[in-house]
C-alpha cells in the first residue's frame, strides 16, 4: 500500500507558532517530533518509507525534506504544489503517478498534522480498509463524536457491508453542522466524523474523478508530463511553467465535495483511534498531559494559582498568576494571549492582522532556506544584523548585492567563502567582510550546523538586494 | 525649600517592567517621562533643580543622574545609598547635610514613584505646609481614602490648627490595617492615606530623630564625614567603606515609626492632588486613559473582543483575544500574564521567581551601567553576541580578558579603541578584533549614541572574566 500525506495545511489557528511560511505541520505542537514527522512516524509500521509520497506548498517543499531526512524519506517522492487547490487535484495527480507505475496500487491519503493515540488500532484498520480498497470500495474511517463540533463534516452511517459486518455503508455525507444539528447528530449515534483518512485503489479514484470531476480528472496526464526535478540540489519534484498554469486554473474542490459525496463505492470503518485534529490551541486539551490544576506548560514557565491553562512558550521566562481558561503562546518576535473559549477564533484574528499587513502572520521569526535560515537579530537605520545557520553540505547561492556591505563572524563549525576570485576556509572566531558590489558565496563543508553573524550596512537592508549569479536551489 | 526624593524603592510588584537593578522609579510607567523625571518636573514650579538632592541606592545612582541631566540636575545632589535601610537614615543624613550649609532650610520629602494628577493644588499645599513647617511643625499630607485599602498606613484627623482651619493635628497614625477596619475607615471619612511626602525644618526633624531614634540620630555626623566623591567622571556622592558600614549596621526604619508616630509636633494637610501611588499593575486603571472597552493598551497591540485589560508591551507584537481583566506584561525577556485582581500579587511571585535563581528578577535584558548599556542578543556554546551601546563622552574601562577575544563592529557613532599601545579612531561599517589577553578600551568620542556589535569567544563568557587596568567610574 501506498500511503499520500497531504502536507499543504496553513494552520492558521495555531498562530503565532504556525506561520505561513512554517505552518503547523512542520512544528513540535505536541509528542517529540513535529506534526509530520509524528504522522510519518506512525505509519511505517505499515507503509515504508520508499511507498510514501508527500503534497505539500513550494514554500514548504525544503523543510519538509529536511525535516523527514532521518526517516529516509527520498526527495523525489515530495510534489510541490505551486498554491493551493484543496485536496481533489494533489490527491488526483498523485493517484494518476502511482498507478501509472503500479496499475493495481492501494493507495492511503493521510492529513499531516492530525494526531492518532491508539496506533496498533489504527495500523489494523488501516489493513482493513486495504482488504476492502481492493476490492473496489472506497474506504474512509468515521471517529465517533464526543461533541456537537461545528467544524467537521459528518457521515451518516448505512448499513452492513456484506464483506465486513464491522464495516459500513454511507447514508450520506453531510457538510459542517449548526450547532443544533451537531448535537442531534451526537445523541443519535448514527453519525460519525469525516477525519479525512482515505483508503483506495488508485485505479478506482481515477475511475470516479474521471466520472464525477471530469474538469480534474481530463488535466491529469497533461499536468503530469509538466513535472520536472527542481533545483540543482533538492530533486523534489514541481511542476514547470506550463504546468503551474493549469494547475492554478483548476477549481479548488475537495476530495469529499468531488467524488466522495456522489460515489457510490464509498464504506466507511468506525475507528475509534483516539483520533484528533488539533484544531485549535484549545485541542491541546484533549491530547497534551496536564499538571493537577489542569494547566499544560511548556517552555520556561512559572505558573502561579493558575488553571485550565495553556502556556506554551519557548525560552522567554513566562510567569502567570491567577489565570483561569487561558491560552498564552509567545515567540520570538509574536505573543498571543487568548481566552481559551475563543481559540477557534485566533483564525479571525491573523485574518485582522493581515489585513493590518503585519508580517508576523507569513514570517516566523527564523526563516527557513533551502540551505538553512536566518534570524534578524537587531536593526537600525543603517544596519541590520542576522544570525545565519547553514545545514552542513549546503550552500547561499553566489550572490552579490549593490546596497549593502557585510561582515561575517563564524560562530560555530566551518565555512568555505568564495569572495570575487577567492575561497577562504574560515573556522570559529575567524571573520571577513564582503565589500560591496563582490560576488560571494557561503557554504558549509563541515558535517555540522554553521553559524555565522552577519552584520549588514548600507542604504537597502532586505532580501531584494541579491543578485544571484547561480544559484543549487534553482533560485532565481 | 530644598527638596529631598528618595528614590531607593525596588517597585517589585512591576516585574517584569521594573527589576532590582532598574526599578521602577527609572521606568517610563505613565506620562511622559520616567517616573522619577515627572516627580522632579512636578516639583520645578516650587523648588528649583539645583535645590533638589536625591537618596538612591549605588546600583541605580549613574542611571538616576543620566535621567535628570537634561534638567540640569548636578550628580554632586545625589547620594547613593550602599544598601536599603529604609527612609529615617536616609532623610536624617539628607537632614544633617543640608542643616550644615542652610541651618534655618525647610525641606520636602517626596517618594520617586508616585503620581500626582492635580499638580496646581499639590504646590499650593506644598506652599502651605513650607509656611507650617517654618513655624516648626511636622507637616504631612493626607490623602481622602477612596477605597479599603490595607496595603497603606492611616492618618487619624485631629482638632484644627490654631494656624490653619484647613491643616489638622494628628490623632495617631495607624500601621496598615486589616480590611475590615479599613473599611470601617473609609466610611468615618476621619482617617487619611498617608502618601510619605513630608515638610519641616531640617533642624527639627534633626531634634525630633535626636528624642526619638537617638541611634540614627547619634550617627549622622559621622556619616556625614565618611562622605566622599564617586569615581573620577560622576562625582555624585557615597560612603566610604567605613561609612558604608556604619550605615549598614543601623536599624531600618521608616521616618513614621521613628519619628511621626511618636512626635507632638506632627500636622497634615488634607490634599485632594489625584495622588496615586501606582502600586501595581492594577493602579494603572485610575491613572490612565483607557479604550472604549476599559483597555490600557501600550506597544504594537492588537486586542480583540478584550475588555477592562492592561496590554502593556514594547516592539514585540501582542494579539489578545476575548480577554477580560487581565494583564499582559510584555518585555524582552520576560512576559507576565495576570489576573487583574491578583496584581498585587506579582510580588509574591517575584520572589518565588527569586528563590528559583531567575535573573530576570534582578537584571534587566539591558542592563545599564555608568558608560551605557548593553544587550546580550545571542549566546552559543562558545560564543556571545552582545549589542553595545556608549554614552557621548563615556568610555569604558581600560581593561583585558584571561578567556575571551572579541570582534567589534561599529553600527552606529564613531569609536575611538585602544588596543594595547595604539588607538584607533573608528567609524560606521569598521571593525576590530581584540584578542586575548589585549589591554584595550573602547570610548564614544563623538557627540551621538554609539552602537557597536560585540562577538565573544571563549571558554568562558561572563561579567567576572574583566579585568580593570583603569575606570573613569571608580570601578574595580
Amino acid at each position: 500500500m501506498y500511503g499520500v500525506i497531504l502536507a499543504g495545511g496553513s494552520g492558521t489557528r495555531f498562530w503565532p507558532v504556525s506561520r505561513e511560511q512554517h505552518p503547523k505541520q512542520l512544528q513540535k505542537i505536541i509528542g517529540t517530533g513535529t506534526m509530520i514527522q509524528n504522522t510519518v512516524q506512525r505509519l511505517l509500521p505499515l507503509i515504508s518509507i520508499e511507498k510514501l509520497r508527500i503534497g505539500t506548498h513550494k514554500q514548504q517543499a525544503t523543510e519538509t525534506i529536511r525535516q523527514l531526512e532521518s526517516f529516509g524519506f527520498l526527495p523525489d517522492h515530495l510534489l510541490a504544489e505551486p498554491c493551493s487547490r484543496n485536496t481533489a487535484l494533489i490527491i488526483g495527480l498523485m493517484a494518476k503517478i502511482i498507478s501509472d507505475v503500479d496499475p493495481d496500487s492501494v493507495m492511503a491519503v493521510f492529513p499531516a498534522d492530525h494526531v492518532v493515540t491508539n496506533n496498533e488500532k489504527f495500523i489494523k484498520i488501516l489493513q482493513k480498509a486495504e482488504t476492502m480498497a481492493k476490492k473496489g470500495y472506497l474506504v474512509t474511517l468515521g471517529i465517533s463524536p464526543t461533541r456537537p463540533e461545528t467544524g467537521f463534516g459528518y457521515i451518516k452511517q448505512g448499513s452492513k457491508t456484506k464483506e465486513d459486518k464491522s464495516i459500513f455503508q454511507v447514508e450520506h455525507f453531510v457538510e459542517k453542522p449548526d450547532l443544533s444539528k451537531a448535537t442531534e447528530y451526537l445523541k443519535s449515534k448514527a453519525y460519525f466524523w469525516n477525519c479525512g483518512v482515505f483508503i483506495w485503489k488508485t485505479s478506482v479514484i481515477l475511475e470516479e474523478l474521471q466520472q464525477h470531476a471530469e474538469n480534474i480528472y481530463s488535466q491529469l496526464e497533461n499536468l503530469k508530463s509538466c513535472l520536472q526535478r527542481s533545483g540543482k540540489k533538492l530533486n523534489h519534484f514541481e511542476l514547470d511553467g506550463k504546468g503551474s498554469k493549469i494547475f492554478s486554473a483548476l477549481p479548488s474542490l475537495s476530495i469529499d465535495f468531488a467524488v466522495m459525496e456522489k460515489s457510490s463505492k464509498v464504506v466507511f470503518i468506525p475507528a475509534d483511534i483516539g483520533w484528533n485534529d488539533v484544531g485549535s490551541w484549545h485541542a491541546l486539551d484533549e491530547v497534551c498531559e496536564k499538571d493537577k490544576k489542569g494547566n499544560i506548560l511548556k517552555g520556561n514557565v512559572l505558573a502561579h494559582d493558575c488553571n485550565d491553562s495553556i502556556v506554551y512558550g519557548q525560552d522567554r521566562l513566562i510567569a502567570t498568576l491567577g489565570l483561569k481558561n487561558t491560552v498564552v503562546v509567545d515567540t520570538q518576535d509574536a505573543l498571543l494571549v487568548c481566552a481559551k473559549d475563543r481559540a477557534q477564533d485566533v483564525k479571525k484574528l491573523v485574518e485582522e492582522l493581515n489585513k493590518k499587513g503585519c508580517t508576523e502572520v507569513k514570517t516566523p521569526a527564523t526563516v527557513k532556506k533551502p540551505w538553512g535560515s536566518y534570524t534578524i537579530l537587531d536593526s537600525g537605520n543603517n544596519f541590520l544584523l542576522k544570525r545565519i545557520e547553514v545545514c552542513p553540505g549546503e550552500s547561499l547561492s553566489l550572490q552579490s548585492h549593490n546596497h549593502r556591505s557585510e561582515h561575517w563572524t563564524i560562530a560555530k563549525g566551518s565555512a568555505k567563502v568564495e569572495l570575487n576570485e577567492d575561497t577562504f576556509n574560515l573556522e570559529v572566531n575567524d571573520s571577513i567582510i564582503i565589500p560591496l558590489n563582490a560576488k560571494h558565496r557561503l557554504g558549509n563543508p563541515g558535517s555540522e550546523v554553521l553559524i555565522i553573524f552577519e552584520i549588514q550596512f548600507g542604504d537597502q537592508l532586505d532580501e531584494n538586494d541579491i543578485f544571484r549569479h547561480e544559484d543549487l536551489y534553482g533560485r532565481d
